[in-house]
């Protein structure tokens, strides 16, 4: 299985301690498993982050990782700016008082009116659209802020998921962004600049690097074209984090060392531009703990099977169920016998009557018992909120920060 | 792209028709996409059923495929009983007046204990599990009513999803079942029999054949072990329908004639034994429609993209996310010009900003602008309540009922 964060260890008496106290400690009586996220987690990423990467470079959230609301809470004093995918996510974050932009391939004119009077920045995904935010702005005597998310002439290498240089339902082709630009400004639009996105999920601190580059080259280019300097850049995020087996954390500080470099490379013209890396997995999925409970230990043809009472309905992408190609294991642990040493293999499930409801297969593991509690780590982002939880009418998991 | 389900045509306009009228008219004012099941289309699949099957075979609705309290009300009306997978689908099934049976291998103490109150048979999955159940009925001084849940030696052939012949969480291998029969029976609880389950999903008809001639005969060698004779064998379901490309529709006659064959040979002693179909997907499935609008329609390098108002998040089979290896299209549709010519290539995609969100690859469609309605075809099982609803924060889907 790949790697437990570093953030958590034992108490001295052998169990997984989360926040000072042990794992089991924090599930109440009955039987809905529970996310826990440390918020101690979040703020050593963000102050890690600040410290590696330039001043001039802003760090925004992409709500869509996990829009829980008290981890929301705790990320506005961290962060810049909040972006969305959605109208819902915009109800989400209300009050919290950041900058925030929305990027969607499929906003309604309602989503794109509710944007428009919540001063939030739209990432404008075609041309149509921007007639249709011009047209509501007019109509609502509303000036709207415009960015342009671009489907960018590359990709990011080695990303889990690639978002640039093929045909795409994201973002305006790059060719067809200078007479974008120009539409918005003689609109008297607020153009606010460009938002590009090459891939999600990417180990290799080089890869981003040549990504940052080719974005920054991008932009020039289109300068150039436009004669018009971008208030901002959204640079994308894409910074991973290691799931499965021989996935090594990213070298964030590389990137931010490279992407220094790169800025400092460019024109006086730019000096007022603001530089945005959009963040989500990487800020807050190894902040979150899944905890469920073995509710049955059974054999069946030399092989051990642990049911717990979580399962797919909650971890989706850990049953391999969501944009693996491969199903792989997550790093999982019993939290009750976390210091002993493991000495069998079995197959954790969840409760679910599917095939597919499959935690850890034939993972190695301490001698574990009915009742003990099983932990799925890196479960912070895309956890819960990407995941069918009416499926099969079982009980949703409880989620709680952890802000000790 | 997969068949149509026959159950639908025209209007004389060119629409698609729903329970006499144009798909379009199903929808509100609005931007959440909408699940129309036909009520028509589920009596008569079981109207088919029944007359494919013998009398002696009695026929449960898997409540798993799709929970709609509408559709059970229906169901409830056309089936003999009602198979459950959750303490939450109980709650779903109240009043409704059937037998009813609970399987699942993560039954807590709790869910054992709403079983044995409500009367409900239990499919028992372990060992551990009849213990509990067993002591649970003493505490609780209720005769509990209880069957076997077998892992079966053998496989469903062909089947989109095997579940018997290997080491699984479902079930008990079939050589410790015998033991486990003389448990139950020496505890006096009230054994009802067995509950077989092979696979899912199979549209041959030879393979189900096959696995109901090896179901009756492990029942008879078990009998042989144990001497008593079971009130009840579930003989599982497995009935699949067309989803894509080159698949055929299941010959149920040939699997209806072939079961009335293999029980008109059994011993005597089975005559008031009561065998059961569990079938869910093959009922509801092609029942179901998504109708969704399309919100842009848009091109980058050369490829044209359609994005809607839906997404995975109402849909996550179809767009490929469950349980595929290799994602291929449901058969999909424009609803406003579904008399017209396909001339454009498309694909169509949902509004949530990933790439998985992918609900059409490259399909064939007449002209379509925005604003027209897309239907995804079979979509009455496994739909909406399989589906990560909260994903991006975005509407929940509606459902209705049609039942003109």
């Amino acid at each position: 299985m790949g790697p437990i964060p570093p953030y958590f260890d034992a108490t001295p008496t052998g169990h997984l301690r989360i926040g000072g106290k042990e794992a089991g400690d924090w599930l109440e009586e009955g039987d809905a498993p529970l996310f826990v996220y440390s918020a101690d987690v979040v703020r050593q990423k963000v102050a890690r982050l600040r410290s590696e990467f330039p001043d001039r470079v802003k760090l925004h959230y992409a709500v869509k990782a996990n829009p829980y609301r008290p981890l929301l809470e705790i990320m506005s004093e961290e962060v810049d700016g909040l972006d969305l995918a959605s109208r819902g996510e915009l109800d989400q974050v209300k009050g919290l008082g950041l900058p925030l932009s929305m990027a969607g391939p499929g906003k309604s004119d309602a989503d794109l009116a509710a944007a428009l009077k919540a001063g939030v920045t739209i990432h404008l995904e075609s041309e149509g659209e921007a007639e249709r935010a011009l047209s509501l702005g007019r109509e609502l005597s509303l000036r709207p802020q415009l960015a342009i998310r671009i489907n960018p002439p590359f990709a990011l290498k080695g990303a889990g998921m690639k978002m640039g240089g093929l045909a795409s339902p994201f973002g305006v082709d790059a060719d067809r962004v200078p007479a974008l630009v120009r539409l918005l400004v003689e609109a008297d639009a607020d153009w606010r600049g460009y938002h590009i996105y090459a891939g999600s999920q990417s180990l290799s601190a080089d890869a981003l690097i040549e990504s940052h580059r080719a974005t920054l080259d991008l932009v020039r280019s289109l300068t150039e074209k436009t004669g018009k300097i971008p208030a901002e850049v959204n640079l994308g995020g894409g910074f991973g984090i290691p799931y499965f087996p021989r996935e090594k954390e990213l070298d964030s500080a590389a990137v931010g060392k490279a992407l220094a470099d790169a800025l400092s490379d460019l024109p006086a013209e730019y000096a007022d531009t603001r530089f945005i890396l959009e963040l989500g997995r990487w800020l807050v999925g190894e902040a979150g703990i899944y905890l469920t409970r073995v509710l049955d230990r059974k054999e069946s043809h030399g092989k051990t099977f642990l049911v717990t009472d979580g399962g797919l309905h909650h971890v989706l992408a850990a049953s391999g169920n969501f944009g693996q190609f491969l199903r792989r294991n997550y790093p999982i642990a019993n939290t009750s016998r976390f210091s002993e040493e493991a000495q069998m293999e079995a197959s954790v499930v969840g409760r679910l009557c599917t095939p597919l409801d499959l935690l850890g297969d034939e993972v190695m593991l301490p001698d574990t018992k009915v009742g003990d509690i099983i932990a799925i780590f890196c479960q912070g982002a895309y956890g819960l909120s990407a995941s069918p939880t009416a499926f099969l009418g079982q009980p949703s998991a409880k989620e709680i920060l952890n802000d000790q």
